[in-house]
């Protein structure tokens, strides 16, 4: 029997950090590659405590079928808490629990993008999105990332040049993979340009609590007064990603749909992870737990740029993150990182090839991504000094 | 800020039964027309003691990131499981954990069907899954099911006439919404006709394990030798919906398909209720527990149609299911269930019409769905008796 693939699939290939992380699996090997939140972070006994009352004092609501748009206090706790802490929701707006940030942004995919159509998506950006954009056939147009965000020039540009955009896709705070954030005259000139062009914007989220500093830029969806900002969230990087919880507030017509696309793809949201985030955030001080992500990323990320400083070629540039979890870092030299990769696995130390966030995969890339949020300080300084020696030898 | 819905969502809308369940929440009105297990059966206590056990003990296999093919053990439960109770797996085979049957229909049809692509269902069926294929733009083809399943000669006319076809999509056992089982002879002149053309299998089983006498017919997958037939299975039924857990057994080749869509669409199954069903396997008898299902729901099924023996008119013909969760009623007399269901309202008791499970969900239909699982056995002969006032007056 021979397998006929569908055409929007019969391309798509796994992503490439997986192979990568075949090489983590070997102990002796640092990996600079993930994205994964600091396990230690985990409020793993308070979520043990709420898992059993749960299942014992409301074992109905916790097992059976429950309604697609999420579980109601749930939803209620997130229009607050997103009220509250970000500016977000207006009558005109609706929102749909899913099953972590990811299924967000592929069902809207799925509700809004014909084949063919564009998705404008900054360059580099999470392939985990742009991969749900090419499932769908969409033709991808990469805007350039500066160190204040998106190049709103090379926006216009793209904008005059293509027909039929769907959606502008943009993570604007603490970048995945650059770590930068847009500043807030950009946010309002990208609000701007896609009000007058009638273009919808999809806004990613899921690091902005994790700002070193405390200080928050604010969203784009806070400025939504047309309806024309989808805000994807997610509990992934501020509780737990096991628990595959994530948020999309958007107006309410899209969000009807995106309720039906939901029903078609899994019916709903596990029970459990929806009432153990519910009864987190009515129990314990979720913001208090951010807190603690926020002091524990922001000396790894500044223990891994020292590191950086010291072991690192002087002419090779990275960005300086105020939050997150990455630093984007360029060899230049048309060096290629995916080749020199293999070196690096050869020295025990991984990180994730830049072309691996671009709209053209097999293009030569000279940028990396780097990851501190699970390391040890140890294992952080070890894995820049390895990595430092196979970039020394490659400038050579 | 008008909002364009892509082709192939701009016409799904949500299921009618949704709709029907608004009236379903006044406690005076008797619905038929779910198709929830009986909460009474949820091992609950039990799922309790090991979410709290494993978080405590397994923090960071219960919270962090999993893979997207599912948690190792259980991946390995669920195929020791399929081997054991229906013969299922061969070295050609490989095995995805997804979030609940649904999802595995849904990730197949976005890897196999491209649009105007052929999809054959049996009419009527599962509007979960007729949806999913509507929703990637696949035509439907029904085949008509006898009390002993599908019409194979219809079958055989239908491949003659069309092309493009992708796969055949049957629930052999104790089927929704009939409640009729294809019988052995007919599974296997049905997987020769697929062969014999070149055509997969879906073969949808989350109604099996519930064999109201213990008999269980053989799985179309267990006559597998070709690669032809691809598995759905689910715990839904067997343990706890709310908890979201599925499992697609198919050949290798598309597996490996589906773990990319399913990485596409929401990286992986939330870890926690994966735990648990792993746990509940390992420490507690499930045979014993769907006993206790087989045992409670062929009471209701026999109370119910005892009951529609006593007060349904005599010329309405209705299936005697020998499992499951659902009886199919016809009416007859060119009656319209969608127009006598505001009838049924009226007398405050809730069923499916039968045109929900059709192709053309427009057409007027003389059928309908019952079901008996979550209701006493009192509200079960309350609501026939109900019901059979409103036919009774229909067919004067």
């Amino acid at each position: 029997m021979e397998y006929t693939i569908s055409n929007r699939m019969s391309t798509m290939r796994g992503s490439a950090i997986r192979e990568i992380f075949k090489y983590a699996a070997d102990p002796s090997v640092i990996s600079l590659a993930g994205g994964n939140p600091n396990p230690e972070l985990f409020p793993a006994e308070a979520l043990a405590d709420i898992a059993a009352k749960v299942l014992h004092e409301s074992p109905v609501t916790a097992l059976q079928y429950g309604i697609t748009e999420g579980y109601g206090p749930l939803r209620e706790a997130i229009k607050a808490r997103l009220d509250r802490t970000e500016g977000i929701g207006t009558e005109n707006d609706d929102l749909i629990v899913v099953s972590g940030g990811q299924q967000g942004i592929e069902l809207v995919t799925k509700c809004l993008v014909n084949e063919g159509d564009v998705v404008i998506v900054e360059e580099p950006s999470f392939i985990g999105a742009t991969n749900a954009f090419r499932s769908y056939g969409a033709k991808l147009v990469g805007v350039p990332v500066e160190s204040d965000g998106m190049n709103l020039d090379a926006l216009e540009k793209v904008i005059a040049e293509n027909k039929n955009i769907r959606f502008i896709y943009t993570i604007p705070t603490f970048q995945n993979p650059m770590g930068v954030t847009m500043s807030v005259e950009k946010r309002k000139k990208l609000y701007d340009i896609a009000l007058k062009n009638g273009i919808l914007i999809l806004e990613d989220n899921p690091y902005g609590e994790l700002t070193f500093d405390g200080v928050k830029t604010p969203t784009i969806k806070s400025m939504d007064k047309d309806g024309i900002v989808m805000y994807s969230g997610s509990f992934s990087k501020i509780l737990a990603p096991g628990l595959r919880l994530g948020f999309l507030c958007a107006p309410r017509e899209i969000i009807a749909k995106v309720v039906v696309a939901k029903q078609i793809s899994d019916v709903h949201t596990p029970m459990l992870p929806q009432l153990l985030a519910t009864e987190y955030m009515a129990q314990f001080d979720l913001d208090a737990l951010i807190l603690k992500m926020r002091e524990n990323y922001a000396h790894k990320c500044s223990t891994m740029l020292s590191a950086m400083d010291e072991y690192f070629p002087k002419d090779i540039t990275y960005t300086r993150p105020g939050g997150g979890l990455f630093i984007w870092c360029d060899l230049g030299h048309d060096l290629d990182t995916l080749e020199l990769s293999k070196a690096a696995i050869a020295e025990k130390v991984v990180y994730v090839p830049g072309n691996t966030f671009m709209v053209d995969m097999d293009k030569k890339c000279s940028s990396l991504r780097l990851n501190y949020s699970t390391m040890s300080d140890e294992k952080i300084v070890e894995g820049i000094r390895r990595l430092g020696t196979v970039f020394h030898q490659a400038l050579k």
